[in-house]
This record gives C-alpha cells, sequence and structure tokens, in this order.
C-alpha cells in the first residue's frame, strides 16, 4: 500500500512509521521534516500536499495539537487555536482524502482520552477530540458510499510521553506504545469503519 | 431563579420557557426577538449580553446551528459556520458565565444525538455535537471548582421538528417534546454535573 502518514515524525507517527515502513511505501509529512511538508492549519497547505503525493492508499493523521490551559483563562482564541490545528486540520485532511484515496482506502484520525477523561486544564483537547470522533461517526456512512473507510485512534496518555505529560494526568496508567500504534494497524488493515478505536 | 435562556424563541427553547416561566425570572435572548439580543456567534456581542442581564443563576442554550450538507461537499468554511454557531457559540456562552454566575449557578448546553447516531448530510453536526459533548466531559471539573455545574441535553430529533426534518432521518424515532424539556428542568434543578443527557 502507498501510505501518506501526516505527522510521521511526532511522538506516535514516528513508532507507526517504524511498523509500517518494511512492507508499504510509505510518504512521511511533517510540518519541518519528513519527506514532503504540510502545514494542515492551512487547507491550501493540504491540498497542496495530495497535488504532490497524486493517488494513495490509505492516509494516517498523528498530526495536531491544541493549548492545555486553565479554563477561567482560556479564550475564543485559544479554542480557535485547537480547532484549527487538531479539529480542522486531521478534517479537512480527511476531506481532501475523499479526491486522492484508491478504491478500497481509509482515512485514520487521531483524538485522544480526554474527550471522556478528563484532566484539569485539558477542557480544549476534551473538545477537540470530541469533535474528532463525532466527524468519525458522522462521515463513515458518505466515505462507504465511495468504497473509503474512517476510523480514529483514540490513545491514552502514551508510555513515551509520560515523563513530559504524566504530572498533567494524575492516576492516569500510560498505554503501551505497541498497543497505539496496534491500534493504527487495526485501522489500516482490517475492515472496520466508523470506528473510534479506544487504546488504554 | 434569574435563568437566562438563549435561544428561547426556537422549536426547543419556546417550549423550555413554557415550563420555566412561572417559577422564575426568565430572560429571554434571541437573535431577533426575545427580551434581549445576541448574536452568539460573535463572543463581543456574548460578553454584552451578560453585562446587560448581570449576575444569573443559571445560563440554558438552545441556539446554535451549523449546515447540514453532503459530505462530499462540505468545505472548511462550512465547517467554520458550524463551529462560530453552535460550537463555539456555546462554548464562549459557557466561559463568559464563569464571570457572572451566581453561588451554586448552572450552564446548560444543547448538543444532540448525530454525534452518536449519524444521518446522511448530517457529519458537521455530528462533529460539532462530539465537541460540545467533550467541552462538558473536559470543563465540570473547573466549572466545579468555583462551586458551579454544567451539562449538555442531547435530544433526539423533536416531535415539533419532525414534519420538516423527517425526512432527513430516516428511522428515527422523534423525541417526545415534554421528555426533552425535562431535560433541562433536570439539569437546571438536581446536582448533576458533567452529563450528556441523552434524550430518546
Amino acid at each position: 500500500m502507498k501510505i501518506l502518514l501526516i505527522g510521521g515524525t511526532g511522538t506516535i507517527g514516528s513508532k507507526v512509521a517504524e511498523r509500517l515502513d518494511a512492507d508499504h511505501q510509505l510518504i512521511i509529512a511533517g510540518r519541518s521534516s519528513g519527506d514532503v511538508q504540510v502545514d494542515i492549519t492551512k487547507p491550501d497547505s493540504i491540498q497542496k500536499l495530495f497535488e504532490e503525493t497524486g493517488n494513495i492508499d490509505a492516509v494516517i493523521v498523528t498530526a495536531g495539537s491544541a493549548p492545555v490551559k486553565p479554563l477561567a483563562d482560556s479564550t475564543n482564541e485559544d479554542f480557535i487555536q485547537g480547532i484549527k490545528s487538531k479539529m480542522m486540520g486531521q478534517i479537512n485532511v480527511a476531506l481532501t482524502a475523499l479526491d486522492y484515496l484508491n478504491e478500497g482506502g481509509s482515512v485514520t484520525l487521531t483524538s485522544g482520552i480526554l474527550s471522556d477523561d478528563p484532566i484539569p486544564q485539558g477542557t480544549i483537547l476534551s473538545t477537540i477530540n470530541g469533535a474528532v470522533n463525532g466527524f468519525v461517526t458522522g462521515a463513515y456512512g458518505e466515505f462507504l458510499q465511495k468504497g473509503f473507510r474512517i476510523n480514529a485512534v483514540s490513545p491514552a496518555l502514551v508510555e513515551d510521553s509520560a515523563d513530559a505529560l504524566g504530572d498533567f494526568f494524575p492516576g492516569h496508567t500510560p498505554a503501551q506504545m505497541e498497543h497505539v500504534v496496534d491500534g493504527y494497524e487495526k485501522s489500516l488493515k482490517t475492515l472496520i469503519t466508523g470506528q473510534i478505536i479506544n487504546i488504554s
């Protein structure tokens, strides 16, 4: 398969790349690293990326961020920052992929545990992860009509981030990275669709 | 209680108003009707609304919309339209309310069944309802720290909309409006928080 992996140099993406690299034609997109560059906050940049890659069999997105800050200090602009990146960045990749997927193609997005299991200062990510999950639930039927699939992997705090982020996630048991990568492989290689693949 | 009901002249809001009017000081906000005017797509307009009402005991939002259209025709701009209205419109009301709620105050937002039970052409609403639910889940802890509560009512297609919208919801059993109004009253008068109150 020819697979576009957006965010393939990040914490999770680099491990997904390791798993898939041997058996697939992997194109790694990053903001400033990887094989091709993309700024997912800009729909034009996403369009240009797909024009560069041409038709593909699958897209996986492990990119996108959102501010982590106290709710009382969070403004409309803070939410918009996360919306442009992890929410609409991923959604615009999925919308653009509709024109570039080969028959049987799939899209795999990334949400996260905070939509269901909140932490202090994490409301913007809770919101955006909920939006990504809602998008997958809403979109899979119209993906199906074109012969495509779409899922989201929703990981817990991953063990590779536990040193850096663990203090924000008190009492959260980190997910093993191998299990998280399993989620992406399951979305890619089984025939499931419309699923939120929770990895805890 | 002094209750601000944003969207109180709409299909659901007007029935919530009927239920609450006799026993409470109800301030109905609408875009062009009601006691006070607000454009929830504009954070400044929301700020001005709360300056007008002063401190309140509860806010209920039954306002906000999003485009309904085929996924393949949906653009970033279509999503942004829904984000500004039903998503950030409601979220900005909740954020602003943090400065205007009396002790024990509550916020009740409106999401909807499409985050979990999708229809063709409904992906933008699925996304936005998921975001609103994620916000409530993420935010309730920091509301709690201030002595406030926050919930969302997530109604199915309501019977009062079934004639106009039923064709978009094939096989969906409309919810009785009395049951939907019960959801808002439950959020307002019990002590639950962080809940998505599903009304089917």
